[in-house]
């Protein structure tokens, strides 16, 4: 029999209703004759109300307890799943992180998986039940409650489905799977078939939150196929994948948009060794997250390093470096809102050149400046005005023929 | 150093003001120099919610998985308490049930505690740590969650108080102890300094749902003395505890008022083995509760069955015995709605004797019909008209100088 490891988000258990449409769809998925091993985050709100608690309590609550807290979300939301699966007519069992077997590490608030003994699933699934496990969290071997971070619950999903060697891994989502733009930027966009693990990784470090780089790294190290899929419609989603030798023939396989960014310059920067070190030790030191990095190639011993961040936090970040600026000996520091981040993503790029090329002539050709550039093997990012991304995307989508990617199309290969 | 158990209900922590308030009262007791276990109940009203929830998902939900449900509420509760405490510099660690070693029989939703192994909790103590309980819950042998009832936090404070050989336990509610009389009947109603687990234990079946009684009858047969008294408040509150010699020298402790009533009373009912078994197996089956039972002496083999129930039930009370009446050859089903029960509770009455006289002559004084007579070792019980009950209540709380226990009246022994 098959071993289907389902995973439901937040959104899918928004109300009673929702879950019992969710607790209707896991009984279907018994009833066409698999195992079910369900993955239930908190419902909608829960985890933020809890987090809202715990402020009121202490500026800086313990993270131990904050733990404790929130891992409260996921067996409630578990436990309501399982009396709607009973109540259904099936029979189901609700299991805690530490009951389903998922050993982590003591790190509170983002504890890494370290192990996981299914025996109590195992057990449970041989007796015809169908095991609900909450997500997100898991124990350490002291029995301490500990979670997983932001997009725990998917992890979970991803981890069990390789420990339980289960035949297919769902992750339910309010989208319908991957595509290849923002179906709302581009009306265009199609929801792709298939994907590469770096593809989808690139694209969720890209802006497209659909999964967490955690999870999605975690399914790669361990080779666990997943599909993304929606909880409210019966289409099929998008499978992640390792890659295969036919995905090398599609050379784009999206396009993400990043709104939001400020591009920070340092100018006459000493090329010296260390001194990039000191700007973005100083930076990581309050928490901004820096994206891209670009360094130019230095001129009579001096550089520029650009980056950028999100533009929330321009000013602190403008603040923390002034002091810096004077220690490095650097001329200036131009900042720049207003700016978004286009990147076309796939593992085609690899073995196809002239990508980028083609990438910043159908910019250029659009009258669409680009102000920083970074790839990667399978990404080129650029930096460009924040009123000319919604057209970069559109050309840019028409100029890898992406809306005709599941027909035949250059040098696309039809997806099956 | 002495160890105090400490326990806090739901409307002591009904905001995050007064959960704040809870954790500075814990704080204070161990900066008096006590090591410190609070068991903390859940929020007020959180309990209530999740019931309705499971509701929504089930009309008769798994037990099971409404005892995962419902622990998450005393789960939530504590590990927000921790972090307030921690937040006033003080040091403390949230435990579950099943973390504080409290085992349980597999009986879901009303499970019993079998076994206390409070290692951890020693441990914590023993490195200066406030032990913040989960009330209400335990776990089984296999490892499920359970919980304990109504009233279950106040058992897992008993329990612990038992188990960790506690120097004190503390029961906070909103009422400051136990008294006389209950204050909104009879204004000059006194809080009782101590009072003998069997009194409490008559006057929580008499209405005053101050403790329950699973919490008292554990206190009672492990001797585990505890004290009732207000988290809003600092003034001590009464000591329920072993009866002592000159306990007994107190005739009456309280007195007891329930309103609501019904009194039925069966006619003509044959003189035979097996009748009322009938009567009260039928009442049963429908879960009917019922309270007092008077059968009156035979006359010509014939007797009249009394009893009494809450007033709600007095319909479906009614449509059960009409069948029965015929197969017994009773003659008559009388009802009456709109009487109270007044109870008077001492364990004194056991070596005092004419307390029941004095009783109905100061009821009969002052024009009060009693309606049914009903008596314990400890306690005498009378059925009177409703609109009667609060005069009757005054006057037999000035006939036994309850408003003067305090100082030496009559027979009565000063508390101390």
């Amino acid at each position: 029999m098959r071993l289907i490891v389902q995973k439901y988000g937040g959104t899918s258990l928004g109300t009673p209703e929702r879950i019992r449409n969710v607790a209707q769809r896991i009984v279907e998925t018994q009833r066409e004759g698999c195992r079910v091993v369900a993955v239930i985050s908190a419902m909608a709100g829960v985890t933020d109300e809890l987090i809202k608690l715990a402020q009121q309590m202490s500026p800086d609550p313990s993270k131990r307890e904050l733990d404790v807290l929130l891992a409260t979300g996921e067996h409630a939301a578990s436990a309501l799943i399982a009396m709607a699966v009973n109540a259904l007519g099936a029979r189901a069992i609700s299991l805690t992180g530490a009951q389903a077997g998922i050993l982590t590490d003591p790190t509170h608030l983002k504890a890494r998986i370290a192990n996981i003994s299914p025996r109590q699933i195992h057990e449970l699934l041989a007796d015809d039940y169908i095991v609900i496990v909450a997500g997100f969290q898991g124990q350490t071997a002291e029995g301490e409650t500990t979670t997983l971070g932001r997009g725990g619950s998917d992890l979970t999903a991803i981890a069990l489905a390789g420990a339980l060697n289960a035949d297919t891994c769902q992750i339910f989502t309010d989208v319908d799977g991957v595509f290849t733009c923002d179906p709302r930027v581009v009306a265009e966009a199609k929801k792709l078939d298939e994907i590469a693990y770096d593809e989808l990784l690139e694209m969720a470090g890209a802006g497209s939150k659909i999964m967490q780089s955690r999870a999605v790294e975690f399914a790669k190290k361990f080779g666990v196929q997943f599909e993304v899929r929606s909880s409210l419609k019966r289409a099929s989603g998008t499978i992640a994948k390792e890659e295969t030798a036919n995905m090398e023939d599609v050379v784009v396989r999206g396009v993400s948009v990043e709104r939001n960014q400020a591009k920070l310059t340092i100018s006459g920067v000493r090329d010296e060794a260390g001194i990039a070190g000191s700007i973005f030790s100083t930076i990581a030191a309050s928490h901004i997250i820096v994206d891209m990095i670009v360094q130019s190639a230095p001129i009579d011993g001096v550089t520029d390093i650009s980056f950028t961040i999100h533009k929330d936090e321009l000013e602190d970040a403008r603040k923390i470096l002034m002091p810096v600026m004077n220690e490095i000996g650097a001329t200036q520091l131009r900042t720049t809102s207003g700016v978004a981040k286009l990147s076309v993503v796939g593992i085609g790029m690899r073995s196809h050149s002239g990508v980028a090329a083609r990438l910043f002539e159908c910019l250029g050709e659009g009258g669409i400046n680009i102000q920083l550039i970074s790839t990667s093997e399978i990404k080129i990012a650029v930096i460009i005005d924040e009123k000319d991304v919604e057209r970069a995307a559109r050309l840019t989508h028409q100029e890898f023929g992406l809306a005709s990617l599941t027909r035949a199309a250059g040098a696309m290969h039809p997806l099956t």
